[in-house]
């Protein structure tokens, strides 16, 4: 390579830094509540892009805070142990033998995510919604039948993120809480991610899925929708044309909006560095859900 | 019950709280680190007596640290998912495949205890030695031979300990720790608590143990001794009388007090509030070593 | 002694430092403003327990304010130093050189409180309502007639005790105040103790009285109160039943519990530790007196 | 009174503020003990301005701890109480009694002074060495034999001194002790003085004394020196022209400036303003004591 | 001079400190705005005395900002680099040369006025509305026409001051500031120190100015006016008999007394330490505008 | 564009950050003083960058204190104002005149930095050496001959910077220090950014230069030294082949290591962004100077 081309190359890059500049300013200080799933949490590549992310986002300044799932892996040592799914309407039941599987899973989970940040220099902190009496539940049912130990959040007591934050840990949450009489629940991921965004007031809520975005028309590739107030998400889901997994995260999304998170976005997981590409570069990455009075000015 | 005998019981109650309250001074925001483990770990009741007791330390002042083994539990999840065993010199390897299991073991005790301190009130966190870094090991060998991802430490970074006790949580720490490359290894509880107790300066370190205390000679039961110097401790090593498990046992609690903790207990976990009775009572309970200057008056 | 005896024994006293756990979350940083006075003041033992009760409400996490007078030994001193009392409608009269001697045996009292608790290792610092502003009056008059340098609180300035509490301080406070002239005036111990409850918001507000506590019938030793409400005392009040001393005493509860004082206790100082039975045992003693709309749970 | 001569006297007294500039800067922030004694507690002249003066100290940024004695008071109320004087040696003999109302008068001038304070806006806080421990005494024998409870301070508890200093508040301590089992003693106002701005590190010592300081010799008028250095002091009492009163003051002074104070000043109380002026002015008062490197530039 | 003369004389001075007392509490921890301009900026001993009054006012615990003009000096400079002035309705044109020239001047002098009060040991920042986005402007047109880099203040972000008070520092702005789009311009001194007052609720606002303060009748020196209200001197303007440099210096006042600032002065800068005479005696100096309800008990 | 086109662009950006991350760890919350001078002050376009630059590093995490010199600006308007330069030893004579003008150069430079970080969104804070008292200086001799107020920094009083750097301003200093009799002298920048450098321990110190760094022979443009150590640098100026402006900035690089500073670099200031190339690149930039023991591993 060329002295020239090396210049040039060295060159764009700080190019590309300095365009980064309004960014950091932007979200300077501000809380980022990360829900992380899907193939990124599968594809080791992913993984390790998706981390390096949020610690960038830690280390520029912003406060990020991840919540993940562990749909998968639960799956795999349910079935390891030997035990036989049991099912409510279609729904696997959480008896207490599987959320106690479950929770191992989560955690090691939680703290293998822990381990990545570690790795990049940066002090995480791994926790579930028991610690501190971070998220507490009620017993969901499904059409009023019993599905075990599957918990609706009905209240976030965010001190022990505000403690950590403020001690300079990146925390990364599992979604588990506790009843009032302490038993544990399983709890939806997005769920989690909502409702810990909005008791933080968070600037942002991100969704990692394994889609591009939200579609006007489900069936037709071309009708990606890069930006929609919560008052047309809410037409849209009236109208009927939202398929089945988007619903429940649209929902949270104008929830959470309507909560006092400024912006909250359905990104594509599969796509590498996609939260740095969404919050540090001019090309929207996936569909960013705003509150109705807000300037779209942010991809322009 | 006539009043008159309610009315002396109560004076009775004052009077034990009475009695409690140079203990409570001398252990004013002194950090207590609780290594927990054997049957007070396996009985329901014990269980939730010693947790009563750390909690009712935290509530009075002192800042209580539990570390926790998980030793039988994990035994039985690793049978569940139809492992076999293997054995170096008679030690059981802990392979890739055991130490997930392990992981996810100790993880689930950890929390269980998390929930336990929670539901009186108080906040805990649960964290294993990844989290900010607590716990770096190197690997460990028996006599050469490759055991697998057994840990010895090499350093602790108790920063993380100290955040927590800043934010008024209860830290409970379970024995896993990384190292240099990130990866996870299983830790010696015991280990782990004297490490921890030495990095933090504990004031006390405690074990919860399944005998009555150390014995001068093994066969005599009426030879157990309440309080002895780490010289002599050394000196009762070198004279072969000390038991198998209690060897590098009585070996921690020497190298602890050597290393600034002030005092270490031996204590047997199988009698309820042992942890109280030690500390709140001139009724020693167990064995006491302490440094080869100090004072024998406490029990007294 | 058998060993199992003291083994009970040893038990039993765990067991009492176990029930005291919710009291101790429950009061934890919270203020609680003690009026001592009467025979509590004169047995030297009483006197002992009385300060023993509150060394260990500071060293569990409460905030405890002694408030007392001095009745008694004011008698005395005045007599020997041969001063002749002058009275006014029945009321003696605190003219200046009374005043001057008030104040000296006030002040002797209060530092001998001081003292008993330094004694137990816990930093006391004994203080007038000169001190810091703590208690501005103005002149009180008996029946439109002069009875001297006898005061009347107008206005507390409780930076002092936030102050001193802050720096982790007992204080101890004797009644005397002054004027909008700098004048010095004698305050009605109980009078002081219910202004300054109000003034920082006390959780609690106990006075150590000589009786056994609030009687329905005044003649009928089985007709104690052990509860009431703030509307209740009203109205026992006009039913003209309630004696003479316990009248102003019962008048302040009230308007102790009207300025946001959470609870109020008549308990008797006769009674050994009265004030560790009171908050920690699950055994009411004397009268409490309750918001209207407080749950009455307490003591079930 | 012309225009012209009420500007010009307008002009002066700014020129007096200006004057005070390097004089307030060089004590910004510095703790300045002050032994207040002498005819400037008797007349409620020099006592008002005594009091003024040091409450100016405070408000430009000083930080004044004052020190008293109550010798004549005390006298005047042992006699009031009929009590028949006892002495040792020709020193009186402060037995049990005669403490207890010495203790009385003391604390009585000490919130005197604090009356005074507050009275010029500024937050005092009157406390006795009992309080919060600070003064720790021995007992002292007059040639071996018992004068009873008089004690010599062997050690100083500052911490309630900066604790009220950051709290704003102007301290007044009354030289009562208390030794190792916790009797009262009364201590010499000197020593307590000398004791507490050692502890302190106080950057100067004022003595309030009833002379105009010290004399190369006593009889003769004209030898009185402005300006001594410790090892000259040395050298003066050795020479044996100090009188008796002066000996234990100088004393006290030397001990002072070789325990870290950096200057010591015996001033003539019975001057008005004599702490002011000796402070704001270049009018040197009274004799001072300094350290043997320390430049003779001050009064230059 | 005789001992007896120095003597009174010190005495004298003593008394002028003591009665400076309550006027240093009145203003402890206050903010005041000095607006610096006019015969004082030009004299070099009047200079030196406002600087005086400046520092002595921070040694004693106020909090003073000082800010300055520069005209007389910008001309000096404008003619020695051999611009031409250009005017607009009479009014000199701000182009972007004379601005130049203009923040060059103001910043020589701000650093001066640094460096007067780094001589005297206090530590002093000299800041212009650029630094810390102080001041921010909007182009000013005089009768609809451009007269250049002349700006009018439509915000004010006070942070820096706080900062810059907090470590102690005392502030010296120049009146500088910038538009939306960052361009410079220049500011009129007397708005600058008024809108900086607002912001910063100061409690006095102090111009010094050329002349002796506001006069009911221009034309009658004997009809100057020592205190007027708010509306008074919103009556007086309507009247018409304010002159002309008066005029938006006394609205100005008002304008500030209706946005928080307890007390405008006007002062007569000519006069040695009118600041000191203004705030420390009892002998008003200029006139002093104050809110409809405020007592007038000033400088009785 | 295609669209794939567009996402691999993204993705290089994406990864640009990514590489940035171990830089940005490497200098959070270090001090890096940049001397700011040559071409890059002349050139707009470098001067944006240079400064867009700085704020980066202020936003990422990093302190940066800019030092900036203004020779240029200086010598036209000296000429400007119509001032004939005099020459001592072929030195330009800094009379009073001349460090008139050329404060207020070096002022209105100082602002104009102020302004381009301002309009990037950051609060910067523009001092000179007199504020705060941060550069103390001694007269400097040409060969024992007066070239007037040139100053030789003696003594730097950091405070101020920590100060500004606590409250999050990005500090802008020009070179001018007072000294004893706070007399105005001019102060070389480069002598400035090293002194500062040294007195705060800042991790790096870079001067933008007009040259591509040190060669080892001027001659050869192919003897570039990308890295030397202080002992080297020693070395390299005996040996005589270092040119002339070079000679004094290595000597000053020299000091800076031996006084605690990390690394000093000397950069192209003609390259644009070259402060970021350095710093977040793996591509050296200019000569890089360390101690004689830190590893090499930097830009391998």
């Amino acid at each position: 390579m060329t002295e020239q081309i090396m210049q040039e190359q060295a060159m764009a890059k700080a190019q590309v830094l300095i365009e980064a500049l309004p960014y950091i300013q932007r979200f300077n200080r501000k809380i980022i509540v990360v829900k992380y799933g899907g193939s990124a949490m599968v594809d080791e590549n992913l993984k390790k892009q998706v981390i390096e992310d949020c610690t960038l986002l830690k280390l520029v300044g912003f406060k990020p805070i991840i919540v993940h799932g562990g749909g998968k892996e639960i799956s795999k040592w349910v079935g390891k142990v030997g035990m036989e799914p049991e099912f409510v309407n279609g729904l696997r039941k959480t008896d207490a033998a599987t959320m106690e599987v479950a929770e191992m899973v989560l955690n090691k989970v939680n703290k293998s995510l822990v381990k990545l940040v570690q790795e990049l220099g940066v002090n995480a902190i791994g926790i579930s919604g028991k610690d501190g009496g971070l998220l507490k539940v009620t017993k969901k049912y499904s059409d009023g039948q019993d599905i075990g130990f599957v918990g609706e959040i009905n209240e976030v007591n965010p001190q022990i993120l505000y403690d950590l934050l403020e001690k300079d840990f990146l925390p990364i949450v599992c979604p588990i809480g506790m009843d009032s009489n302490y038993e544990t629940y399983n709890i939806n991921a997005d769920d989690a991610a909502c409702a810990i965004a909005r008791a933080v007031n968070a600037e942002k809520l991100a969704f990692l899925t394994d889609i591009a975005g939200v579609y006007k028309d489900f069936d037709d590739p071309n009708s990606l929708i890069s930006e929609l107030t919560a008052s047309e998400a809410r037409e849209l889901i009236e109208s009927g044309y939202i398929g089945g997994g988007m619903l429940p995260k649209l929902s949270n999304c104008i929830d959470a909006i309507d909560n006092g998170v400024s912006r909250v976005h359905i990104l594509d997981g599969r796509i590498a560095h996609c939260l740095l590409l969404e919050i540090f570069t001019n090309k929207g990455i996936g569909t960013a859900i705003l509150g109705d009075k807000e300037d779209r000015f942010y991809h322009e």
